[in-house]
């Protein structure tokens, strides 16, 4: 029996403690990740798969299958519940430094007048309308008279929860519409951070007030010191990091050394204002905000960072509130709607309108309503915290969790509708495996797209004539041994790319060609031959690549490599 | 009051105690962190200092110095000491899957026999001479009679802990030589790797024997599941993970997917060997040599998840031991001294006689032993679960822990001894501060070789004239508006570099440069120039990177460019 063992031991549980911690973490880990993939896979926020994993793994439906087994893995007490509450804190925690480093104040001045007026309204009408329903039909939003906190409190409460949204998905999925850098992007993301950091500041007052052991509990005072801290962090703190940092990279190992200052300065924040009684992750998130905004953290520093607390303490985070919360018993269809419809309307009426205010199209107003809507991890983490806090009851927090899945996938969707815009086509994502032909046996052009539309033919179940009919145009001049043959056709409806290899080459009008592609493109989408023909050249222009792609053996070697180089995502 | 908070209160604690967990961990981390660079800069392996930020923090120390607030920060009962534990049970699994990671069995076969004699005598030396010392002179090397566990197992405890070596810690040595992938390395790797294997498989027997509650435990029965367990994990194991790892690479989120998934592996590895009594490291290890092994499993993957662990999990792992031990009370001088003669004799003269035997030249296998004597950081975990499970006391603990140290530290200095070698000279080592003139006031070949030589005078402390007269040879031919001035001189021991900018250009002969290095090397060191010129080429082949060092402000932007781009390490 180890001392880990004995130590576990005392905090009451059995033998096998380590095993069950190591599976229970392994477990969670990798169903975390693997439904993670599942939803990205299908466009969704990755945090939709990972809380789903939990929500399996728990009550509502392993702990139903094999409940002898569940309460074995994942007790409900004992010492191993000790350990994995202690990682979730921890986890949380470095999920809002991250949040926190997305945080670039200074995009905030440059679209100023339209930022404040997206992010003032996108705040004071949410908040009017949670403030008035839970006011008025409190039962409606889940309302549980609960010791000390009265129906004031909760008001409050939900009014802040309709108010914030979610930085990292709504950058997220501007990233995915590549509209991030874009004007629109600048406008969204500058009022998303306006609205972050007054909505976490509301927040910090709240748990202040409920945290406080006192009967009427000095909110003055506690929004003082969470305005203080703000301004403190945001002042000295960032001064002085400004000052660190390049100390920091200049002498310590990269980037591990600039990883570990940035988490540990982001813990000893935590644990400041945790002690001053406004929570841990408000301090973490202001740490975040503080490094993020040091024109001295490197860029690659921010996505280290990101990356090591996305793929590990995330996922695991989002598993252990699945795990923790039963969706089947608590889920109530009138809190649920309610809170999902108040929320939308609020969010994208206040935002749209904040935006016609300032002077922006009705259509890109429309859009950014949506694209402001997104609450994602951060109203999960908001609903958790007040659930721990006996602020609000397991069906407020059930509808809370499904109304920021919900808004958060609609998202993408609606911008796109709004904007009339969608992702461009790459041509890693219109392969499929048959459509790769490792050793192309013909060796001219026009045996190249008969052999090539036949493989088409079979992956889009079209005929192989008719496909092959569509490539009329001549080849494209071969560069670096790479060729390209385009065809459009209304057989389709989406994009299909075929592969075709030849280590030896093969003759394509003069030139020999090792890599033919085959594109096929719909009627219906007339600018997808361009992207994917920008794609391809962009992809291919790396000569190491071009090199590697004619020693892979198979479809699934070759996404692993186009995946690795950051063409298939 | 939080839910953690109140879990964490089931355990037995005070308020605060999210407070107390996060300012432990960041603390532990910061410190452990900033003496491991420390160490790391005198050229000592990091966990020298990141297991003295623990000792300096525990009972050493701090708990000296200010005894209340070390009882109120890591206190020895309550629940931050079950989370604590519990993240140090989960760092060492992931430590253990890095080190078998490291594992690449296809090195042993390349060089088999050499191989096998070091590897052989390597363990069979030690071994004798660890069993008859704590036979003959149990006292000498810390005995204590256990409830349970006779002088026998204690025995075979001892000759184990003198026979392994530390994979890693060599591997980082002779990478900091540049000798890795010489034969002299081939040799020493694979050796180590037969050594590692054996040796942990003896110490999981060890383990399992004295874990079980038989009063005679089968140990023919503990050491079939440790070999069987191996069998199968790399065999069916292997073979498993080269099919499912391609198809994890292909279809997931680069590079956190395959991490989690090899995360998630290990620790279900580790917890099936927790679970059959061969303790959890030994899966985890077994896991790692499992991944490793697999063609498909990238470069990039394996040093991700070596950075991901070795700068969070590590550090954190080794400040943790050092906070539970009492160095200074259990420091017992003839235990020391008796284990680190032992070990050191044993390892270098099995080594040594191996190497011969199998027909190494003298000097060489002399280095091999101080190579294959490095224990390093698995010397320690070992130690450590030998104390959790009651099989040894602290002062032979403390002994185990300084052999580790002193055996790593002296490792490096020995080879290139043994093999008259030494670390290259690189030119942003060989630069300081005050030899870095961010813009030249001289504009001709003449002033900036004297504008620079001052400079080198004051960072060598020798006379300006003297060091100006050294550089007598022509400015070598600019490329890319870099030019470097050479020049020897018996007033210096090591080389020191000065650059000097100068955005418009300064005229060398015919040519503008920009950027003009002056390089001093000592008489005694002849090959230190060409060295220097090799680095200053390699490193600015890069062309962003030249034109990023002309907007350097100071040096420690200078150094901190340098140093993410790779040439500073």
């Amino acid at each position: 029996m180890t001392l880990s063992h004995i130590a576990l031991l005392e905090a009451g549980a059995g033998v096998h403690e380590v095993t069950r911690l190591l599976l229970a973490i392994g477990v969670l880990l990798l169903a975390a990740r693997a439904l993670g993939e599942l939803a990205r896979y299908f466009g969704h926020p990755t945090v939709l798969g990972e809380l789903s994993a939990g929500i399996l793994l728990g009550p509502a439906l392993f702990g139903r299958v094999a409940p002898e087994w569940s309460a074995w893995l994942f007790p409900s007490t004992g010492s191993s519940v000790v350990v994995l509450d202690g990682i979730r804190t921890l986890s949380v925690t470095l999920f809002l430094l991250v949040a926190g480093l997305e945080v670039d104040l200074s995009r905030i001045s440059r679209r100023g007048k339209a930022a404040l007026f997206v992010g003032l309204f996108g705040i004071a009408v949410p908040f009017a309308i949670g403030w008035i329903t839970a006011k008025t039909a409190p039962e409606w939003v889940g309302y549980e008279e609960r010791a000390g906190h009265g129906l004031g409190v909760f008001a409050l409460f939900i009014a802040t929860a309709l108010s914030i949204s979610a930085l990292p998905v709504i950058a997220k999925t501007l990233m995915d519409l590549q509209l991030y850098k874009s004007d629109f992007g600048m406008i969204v993301i500058a009022s998303a951070i306006l609205n972050d950091l007054a909505g976490w500041i509301v927040f910090a007052v709240i748990l202040g007030m409920i945290q406080s052991t006192d009967v009427a509990p000095n909110v003055w005072g506690i929004a003082l010191l969470a305005v203080g801290f703000a301004v403190l962090m945001l002042t000295v703190g960032r001064w002085l990091l400004h000052r660190t940092l390049p100390w920091v990279q200049a002498h310590t190992a990269w980037p591990g050394g600039v990883i570990v200052f940035a988490i540990s300065f982001a813990l000893m924040s935590a644990s400041v204002t945790d002690w001053i009684g406004i929570h841990a992750i408000f301090g973490a998130f202001l740490a975040g905000v503080a490094l993020g905004d040091s024109a001295h953290l490197r860029e690659r520093t921010r996505s280290t960072v990101a990356e090591f607390v996305s793929s590990f303490f995330a996922p695991l985070f989002f598993a252990l509130v699945g795990l923790r919360i039963d969706f089947v018993t608590h889920f109530d269809p009138v809190v649920v709607s309610t809170v999902l419809v108040i929320a939308c309307i609020g969010k994208i009426v206040g935002c749209g309108v904040g935006a016609r205010l300032s002077g922006i199209a009705p259509r890109e107003s429309i859009a950014i309503g949506f694209a402001m809507n997104a609450r994602g991890s951060m109203e999960i983490i908001l609903g958790l915290t007040a659930f721990q806090n006996g602020l609000i009851g397991e069906r407020l927090l059930v509808a809370l969790v499904i109304m920021a899945l919900v808004t958060s996938i609609m998202s993408g969707p609606a911008i796109q509708r709004a904007l009339a815009r969608r992702r461009p086509a790459r041509f890693a994502r219109s392969m499929k495996s048959t459509t790769f032909v490792r050793a192309l046996s013909a060796r001219d052009t026009k045996g190249v797209v008969r052999e090539l539309s036949a493989a088409i033919a079979v992956a889009s179940r079209s005929d192989a004539a008719r496909v092959e009919s569509s490539f009329t145009e001549p080849a494209l001049q071969p560069v670096a041994g790479v060729a390209a043959v385009c065809g459009k056709s209304d057989a389709i409806e989406w994009p299909v790319v075929a592969l075709g290899m030849n280590r030896a080459g093969v003759s394509l009008g003069e030139a020999q060609c090792a890599l033919v592609f085959l594109v096929l493109t719909p009627l219906s989408q007339p600018e997808a031959e361009a992207e994917i023909l920008a794609d391809l050249e962009n992809t291919l222009r790396d000569e190491s690549l071009r090199r590697k792609l004619l020693s892979v053996e198979s479809y699934t070697e070759l996404l692993a490599l186009l995946r690795a180089d950051g063409a298939a995502r």
